[in-house]
């Protein structure tokens, strides 16, 4: 062994530091890259800058929930290996709590599957379905995590953007929509899969049923996977409905639902979620997560079996929808106050602010990490900087060509207490004169 | 919409129940069809049977270890996302506890790893490593999961049996060995990887140095990617020695080693893992594991954290080690009472039983599922249905081709409380009247 032993791959040249290639997947979906969230992570920030960057909350989950993961964690059977179809609790707890709004009864043993956080359900469906090439329908902006998930597992990403048609006075997420001759063209013999994500992150629009049906009308005529992202359908606003992509004629067939702990009980760290859709799905995703992760953590399947359970007779989305919608309307409100234009958001727990007026030093001192990024990373550098609230640039969440459509745009984050959202419209007056 | 959409992947004929088709991964990896684990699934067997099937324990893991769970559920950030590198007290904790282990100090940054249990853990190493064919070796019997992780990720499996040369009176693990012409013949140009598991599963071999350093001159000629699977490195009886594969002359730079919670713990169902290796293999698994899983859940890190801390102080894993091996033993004197020969396993919670001699009646009532298997599947069903002990067949854990190496075994599990082994082995006296 050592240096005169030359391997087949490779010269060592005494270096020792990089011995074995990487796959070339890594090097596709961004993966490699340095993302959105290390730049804008706290650390890079000031001390006291207040985080509406990252979507998770600044409360715990209800008592009443956790405290069924206090039960389960004195048990044997909830501290070891649960079925990789999930806890029967959880599995039945999702049927009884969804079946009504899905209007048809539920095969715990084969319609439920609970994964490993929505994430996770999502990677093993493309894990499930994906062949080398296969092209897979997503709207822009997109949830980053989507385009790493699909290249890893062979697919290749085509990208459609929703267009902003915000000129007037008040633009709410609605006014962002598919131009579907465009989406019809985007789709070719090699289209698989299209991703549905409604209520919309970061656009926080809720698809109408006439949208809806469009596109089910497309995946009706080019035999597409429908993955229904809908990890936000407990938080939709201002009396708008939300429409599952799967109850329209004929849609459940193709359809996969994906849903989230994490969202519905303030629990973003416990990586539980669960997807919901017809046999044909299910399976093959069972047979996908099974290898990938074997089986989910049982305590807090346990937990979240019990936030469905209780969920209805406590009242529990009705309450916390409102305290959304109140949180938001804070955040609302001091952007009106310093005359900013947004896309008032009809559900999800995101805003986006538009930017472009924001006037900055062109000699900031802005870190490497964002040379070459489009402008709102620096708008958003600044605005941490100087006026101490942390945001998301939105062009991160768009492929290269259309960059430009996020570029006017910063994603703000109002899942955090009142307080905190009373602070941050404080500090944002602040930012009234840099605005052009 | 509907039957008059004819979609250009398939002729519909009416029948909406398969869509969508499957992504060929499937149908590699025996993903597919139905494992092991379904078929010996408590509920197809009696419902008395004693479960010595599946590895996991009957009995919680340790309550001080529980109570951090329950704190950590108490506070805000442990219930959402870590750090996708792991939360920084079980870095620093792993870190504390391994280093002495490694003799080197540890980077929390680079050189350390949380993951989704160690099977994820080793499925972001497949992903952030295989490419297309590249292959990957793997010693028979193998952990079943390794197969379907490496096919996934689009590498092809390379099987190198450990030969059983058990004909002496009390055969001992450590008498499966490794013919190192077989093993360097295997190795094609190909070859990316090899998978190292000590002590291993399912029998119980605790390799030695002297056949690691065998391996490592090939690792290194070869210049292979070693994934070291040490999860059961705490479980290793009769004073023998674990070695780290990765503290051999030069292997550091190409070995990541593999270590779980719920085999430390306890706590099969936490899903919680570590991996540690140096940054050039960590830093990309990093890259892959960010996109499967996103992250680790977090009350569970903190919990596993809290374990690793005390763990030395309390004297734990010395006492779980005697624990386990008075266990063993138990089990053992009840393969002896009935004269069966076993290897004796020097490390893991598996022993092998010698299952050759065992008779069935031709017309016993077996069921379908385990048609056209080998004969260890029949003496498993046999025994569980006729004794009321399960076990697993360990001809699962090999290639078609070599399959009849492992028909001779049943593989026992003794992470269970003294009283089911010692129940079980009063029931296994019955299997004497059908042995040849």
């Amino acid at each position: 062994m050592g240096s005169a032993a030359v391997n087949g791959h490779k010269t060592l040249n005494g270096d020792r530091s990089n011995l074995i290639s990487l796959s070339s997947r890594l090097y596709e979906g961004r993966a490699l890259s340095l993302d959105v969230w290390s730049i804008y992570n706290a650390v890079n920030l000031p001390a006291d800058c207040i985080n509406l960057g990252q979507g998770y909350m600044n409360f715990p989950p209800p008592k009443w929930v956790t405290d069924a993961a206090d039960e389960a964690l004195k048990t044997t059977p909830a501290n070891h290996y649960s079925h990789p179809k999930g806890r029967i609790r959880l599995r039945q707890a999702v049927k009884n709590f969804y079946e009504a709004s899905f209007n048809r009864s539920l095969d715990v043993e084969t319609e439920i599957l609970v994964t490993s956080g929505a994430n996770e359900g999502q990677y093993s469906v493309f894990t499930a379905f994906l062949e080398q090439g296969d092209e897979v329908i997503m709207f822009e902006p997109f949830f980053d995590q989507y385009l790493p998930s699909v290249t890893f597992n062979g697919g290749k990403p085509v990208y459609v953007p929703l267009h902003p048609h915000t000129q007037g006075e008040k633009p709410t997420s609605n006014d962002w929509k598919i131009d579907f001759d465009e989406l019809r063209r985007a789709i070719t013999p090699k289209a698989k899969l299209i991703i549905i994500n409604t209520p919309h992150n970061p656009v926080g629009k809720v698809f109408t049923k006439e949208e809806l049906e469009q596109i089910a009308v497309l995946a009706e005529e080019f035999n597409l996977l429908v993955m229904a992202d809908e990890v936000y359908d407990c938080l939709v606003f201002d009396g708008k409905e939300h429409v599952r992509f799967a109850n329209l004629p004929g849609m459940w067939d193709r359809t996969v639902t994906v849903f989230s702990a994490g969202k519905a009980f303030a629990a973003t760290g416990w990586r539980i979620g669960w997807l919901i859709g017809p046999p044909s799905i299910i399976q093959p995703t069972l047979a996908a997560t099974t290898r990938i992760v074997f089986c989910t953590n049982s305590p807090l399947q346990e937990a979240a079996a019990a936030g469905l359970e209780q969920a209805r007779e406590r009242g529990f989305f009705a309450t916390q929808n409102q305290e959304y919608q109140d949180r938001r309307d804070i955040l609302l409100r001091a952007f009106d106050r310093i005359g900013m234009k947004y896309s008032q958001p009809e559900g999800s727990y995101f805003v986006l602010l538009d930017v472009s007026g924001v006037q900055f030093p062109e000699d900031y001192p802005f870190p490497k990490t964002i040379d070459g990024r489009g402008r709102d990373f620096k708008v958003c550098w600044f605005i941490a900087n100087e006026i101490g609230v942390s945001s998301i640039p939105v062009s991160e969440f768009y492929c290269d060509e259309h960059r430009g459509i996020g570029e006017s745009y910063a994603r703000f984050a109002f899942c955090k207490d009142e307080d905190t959202l009373r602070m941050a419209g404080e500090r944002l007056l602040g930012l009234k004169k840099y605005l052009a």
